[in-house]
């Protein structure tokens, strides 16, 4: 390559690997995604330093190693090498463990997840996230959301994860929605923001009826009560609404953080601003790279 | 066949397709017990006349027709023919629709189901069961709780469904347990009461946490806090406790009448104890004849 390449970012979850070429002057030269994310280098027989390679190798130069920062799964004890998790309260910016390779080529570090103990809780990419915001804003203390498959919220305080908590909101939607007696209900791809607003008010008054109001979804439908394109937005309003009562539950909150694609993040920001939570939304890919930024900071110290 | 046939007891669900021969005497002469049920006839095609004589056949003599009283599924839009729900405030031993027969071999009548319109739900088949268990316990006033898939609970005021809500517990649970990521952590067969009681206990004080305490399972397990054969207990628990939490909300019970197998209603009433709350429990088989068996008097008035 013509571009001298400082660093290689790579972004390596469960489903997706992205991998960022970065100049000295830290900017972005190259990109590269795939569709190897841990799940299915496993199922090939687990050969995450080839994957990798395979992706990157047009960019390195013979004689040239530039050191390459991960985080995500790849650290998880299905990943590519177990990576033991910091323990919060501790800083986003987790210690980073030099993976063994095998071709020499490369120098592969992972950034650490998180672990917390009472109550249990881990992440892994999320802390890389929050370390991402961090870097810009430094001073930050206040609530981190990080919707998705298993949604993280984190408490920061004094520049550290002081406590975390997961939610299996994203996973729930996906399982009700495409494989539980719901499906024939909420099939429409159309989407109402008035059964969205319905279903997380309904589910931030009254938590405790949640499996209830996931049934009363389908005898509407039976009963012809609604359209079925308000049973999608009503059931995903319903989960998020459920997941901020146990969120929320005892803080008042000045701001969220959201740090999330574009599609899921607009959804905690609508159901945020039903509870009157002001929010400011930030793409996860673009705090990804700023946090495995500060990553490579640390071993080029 | 020797004995005489007064008429024929059927419980035609989803799943399962159970048939009854009952005596003058009102004694079951013979059952047949069959995996036909509403799902698996659909799938070949909907011949529910067919299906019930390949089964029954053999119990009619020439020239007699015994009448066939069936309740559950076999009444809904993709059972053997639609019968409209009768709506709750309502007694439980609801109307009989004759179904329309082709052969012209046997008379069927099958129970209307229950629906209740704010808020949105419906019953088939549960209606059948409250009506048996009425047929015993006329003067019974309280709720009664029918746990599986969507389980019900219906309050019962002057012999009537007052109100009802169905949760979908039991449909969750094997979601979970089945397909999510918890499928790695529940896999093992074992039980533990401890564990259940934990669940039950904690998801009935903190409702709003669920879907957190759900993801706290494989926390947990990654970090080996827990051993394997607590986490299906703990899960079972934890969505049974969210359950009663939310139909219990405002109600002080002084006792609650469980139908349903034997293993599902155990735990239910393991549930209600630690929450101090006396049950007696019924077995789903005996109470749907008693139900089947109020329909038949209506029909032979």
């Amino acid at each position: 390559m013509s571009d001298k390449i400082e660093w290689i970012a790579v972004d390596w979850g469960t489903t997706n690997l992205r991998c960022f070429a970065i100049s000295p002057e830290g900017q972005v030269i190259n990109t590269a995604e795939s569709d190897q994310g841990m799940a299915a280098v496993n199922e090939k027989g687990g050969d995450f330093e080839g994957t990798l390679l395979s992706i990157i190798d047009h960019w390195l130069d013979p004689g040239r190693n530039p050191p390459v920062i991960a985080c995500g799964m790849v650290g998880a004890k299905q990943g590519w090498q177990e990576v033991p998790y910091d323990e919060a309260p501790c800083s986003p910016r987790t210690s980073l463990t030099k993976v063994n390779t095998e071709s020499g080529v490369i120098d592969v570090w992972i950034h650490a997840g998180v672990k917390q103990s009472e109550p249990a809780d881990v992440m892994r990419g999320e802390e890389t996230q929050i370390s991402g915001f961090l870097a810009m804003e430094p001073e930050f203390a206040g609530m981190i959301c990080l919707p998705g498959t298993h949604s993280k919220w984190a408490k920061i305080v004094d520049g550290a994860i002081h406590t975390f908590s997961s939610s299996m909101t994203g996973e729930v939607f996906d399982l009700l929605s495409k494989h539980s007696i719901l499906r024939h209900s909420v099939g429409s791809d159309e989407w109402n923001d008035d059964s969205f607003a319905e279903g997380v008010r309904e589910s931030f008054e009254h938590p405790a009826k949640v499996l209830n109001r996931l049934f009363s979804i389908r005898a509407r439908d039976l009963l012809q009560q609604s359209d079925k394109s308000g049973a999608k937005a009503y059931l995903s309003g319903s989960l998020i609404g459920l997941e901020m009562a146990g969120v929320l539950e005892n803080l008042s909150i000045e701001e969220v953080i959201i740090i999330g694609s574009p599609g899921v993040s607009e959804r905690y920001q609508t159901a945020l601003a039903s509870l009157n939570i002001p929010t400011r939304c930030f793409s996860s890919g673009d705090i990804t790279l700023k946090g495995l930024e500060s990553g490579y900071r640390i071993i080029n110290c």
